[in-house]
This record gives C-alpha cells, sequence and structure tokens, in this order.
C-alpha cells in the first residue's frame, strides 16, 4: 500500500513521538535520568539531536511524557474505582488489581516512576502525583479497618505501605510475555494479599 | 576517664572501620555506588583519601564488606531455618520473618544490596549469593505447595516472587524508629502473606 515514494506524515524520518518515547525511556532505566545526555540519546536512537529537539524540547519533557504516562495510568484506575459503588475493601481490591495491570501495560514507565527521587521540578511534581494517590490507598485501607473488613490486628499505615510494595515490586522482576501467566498475575497479587498463601 | 593525653587505640583519629563503612554505605545509597569516588567519600567522611586506605583498599572493598554483612544476615536465618524440623509452609513463614528483621537490623546494607545490578565482580559475587538464597525461596515454596499447604491456583515461581518482592518493598518506607510498630513489622509482613489482609 505505502511505496517507496509514499509521503511521510511527518518531516522526520525513523521516529515518530512515540517510538522515541520508547527508546528514552529504555535508556532512563538502565543509565538513571540524570546520568543521561542528549548526547547518550542521540546515540540510542542513531539520530541527531537536532532530530529528538523536532519533537520535544529536551530529555525532561521525554521525562515528563513517560512519567505522565504512569501516573496517568494510576489515576484512571482510581476515578474509575472511585465512581464504583462498592464496599472499600472492594475497592482497595480493585485499586490493586488495576495497577498490576497499569503496571503490566506501562511497564518502562511506571519503572522510571519509582526510580524518581525528586531531582527535578518533573520529578518533584510527579512525585507529588503519587503521594496523592498513596493518600487515597491509605484513606480505603482506614475505611476497610472501620468496617471491620480487615484483620483488626494490622496496622491500616504499615498495611497501605505493604499492599503497594507488593504490587510496585512486581517491576523488579515482571517482564511481559516472559509467562503463559502474564493475565494471571493481578488475580495472583490480590490473592496473596487478600487471602494470602495459606490453604486453608 | 579518657584525657586529652590518653593514648588512641587506633593510628588514626576520628573512624574506625565500623563508623567508616556506615558512612561509606550511605554515600553509596545516595549518589549510587558507580557515581562515588573516594573524593566523594574523603568529603563526607571529613577525613584525607590516604586515612580511608588506612582501614580499606579502596571503594570496592566497602561494598564487599556492606554487602556481605547484608547477605550473611540473610544466609544466617537460611541456616537457621534449614535446620529447623518444619514443615515447607513453616520454615517459609520463618524466613520471611527473620528476613524482615535483617532488613530492621542491616537497612542501609540491605538497601544497598537490592541496588546492585552487578556491574563489578563484587557486585556479581553478590547476585550470586542472592539467587542462591532465592532459589532456597523458590524451593520452600514448590514443597509447601506439594504438601497441599498453598493455596492450589498459585503459581509456585511468581508466589516465591511475590513473597519477597514483599519483604524487598520495606526498604523503600521503612525507617527504624520512626514507629512504636518496629517490633511488630515482621510480623505484619507475615500475617499479609500468609493469612491475607481480609477478615473473615
Amino acid at each position: 500500500m505505502t511505496g517507496a515514494a509514499a509521503p511521510r506524515r511527518r518531516g522526520r524520518p525513523g521516529y515518530d513521538l512515540e517510538a522515541l518515547l520508547a527508546v528514552a525511556v529504555e535508556v532512563f532505566n538502565t543509565r538513571g535520568y540524570d546520568g543521561t545526555s542528549m548526547e547518550d540519546l542521540s546515540r540510542a536512537l542513531g539520530i541527531a539531536k537536532s532530530a529528538i529537539y523536532h519533537h520535544v524540547s529536551g530529555k525532561e519533557e521525554l521525562l515528563r511524557l513517560s512519567l505522565d504516562r504512569a501516573l496517568d495510568g494510576l489515576f484512571a484506575v482510581a476515578d474509575d474505582v472511585r465512581a464504583t459503588p462498592a464496599s472499600a475493601i472492594e475497592k482497595l481490591e480493585r485499586l490493586v488489581r488495576g495497577s498490576v495491570e497499569v503496571l503490566q501495560r506501562e511497564l518502562p514507565h511506571v519503572t522510571l516512576l519509582l526510580r524518581v527521587r525528586g531531582n527535578t521540578p518533573t520529578e518533584q511534581a510527579a512525585l507529588e502525583r503519587r503521594r496523592q494517590f498513596d493518600r487515597y490507598v491509605a484513606g480505603l485501607v482506614r475505611q476497610a479497618e472501620r468496617d471491620g473488613d480487615l484483620h483488626a490486628d494490622l496496622d491500616p499505615a504499615i498495611t497501605a505501605h505493604l499492599l503497594f510494595g507488593l504490587v510496585n515490586s512486581v517491576v523488579e522482576w515482571y517482564r511481559p510475555g516472559k509467562r503463559a501467566t502474564d493475565a494471571a498475575l493481578a488475580d495472583h497479587v490480590c490473592r496473596l494479599a487478600f487471602d494470602g498463601l495459606r490453604a486453608r
């Protein structure tokens, strides 16, 4: 359909913004954002820096696009959960399930998000959105505890930390497509967190 | 008791090896091991590089001492568990509990261990010991599953990843002494992992 002479939709060959972002995020995750220069990106992409500047104003815009991809996914889940009429513990389970699915779908972006330490305004804004998400989680845990739906001897603040520590730990080992069980991962996390491993 | 003229036991003032290691590990965890030079350590310690070389051959020896501190702690727990007559699921619970306690006691060293990516022989040796520990965990999970002590619908490989992902995630937020619940943390992790959050 598209022969060699077909006009391209963009002025620069090789990369659209999406493909450029994918490569940039891999480089950020390997070298660290602070340790990545525009030269490094230019080399990894095999295009001139000027071709990168055709798409973005610099590496911080690539960082922002990546962190927003992860955060927008997580906030979309939180918005869905908020709009669902359900008990706090059911909402918590939906939030965990949806977060694991976002992590699987946007793995490089969530990995980058979890490594952010707040060295730039973009990173500080991302950390503030993470804290907002964490406050929503903590509120649901406290409500589930008040509802009597959590074991009474558990500290809600620790529970909230452990629950999303468990979810986030998946970035350390999960690689898409490596297992036939990709589809079952979110179920597995929920089963462990809410019902525990022990058969009874 | 020790006046200004009292002889010091060591030739160099200010730091013994233990105190030097504690500062070095903080710097490694903040700047990254690769990003830390002997100059950085000298500045953080407020002593000359020659005074550091009085104790160690260089920064890689400090890295090795730190990683061994974490790994020796974890292997001591595994050795205790191995010597205990108990079912696989009981051993697994003791291993989780003991690992959380090592993490609390040796927090900076375990944090460093979990960030190691294998860029030096010392890091590769540490990663090999981590894999050995992980294989022990995975073996216990498989045995517990064969014993019928785990929910039958859980994949043992994923369970092993999630269980120690949960344990290791504690380094992301736990700070000793910040909570009256320090003593209860290992219990809390075991309760979540083995019994689940949901009251029944």
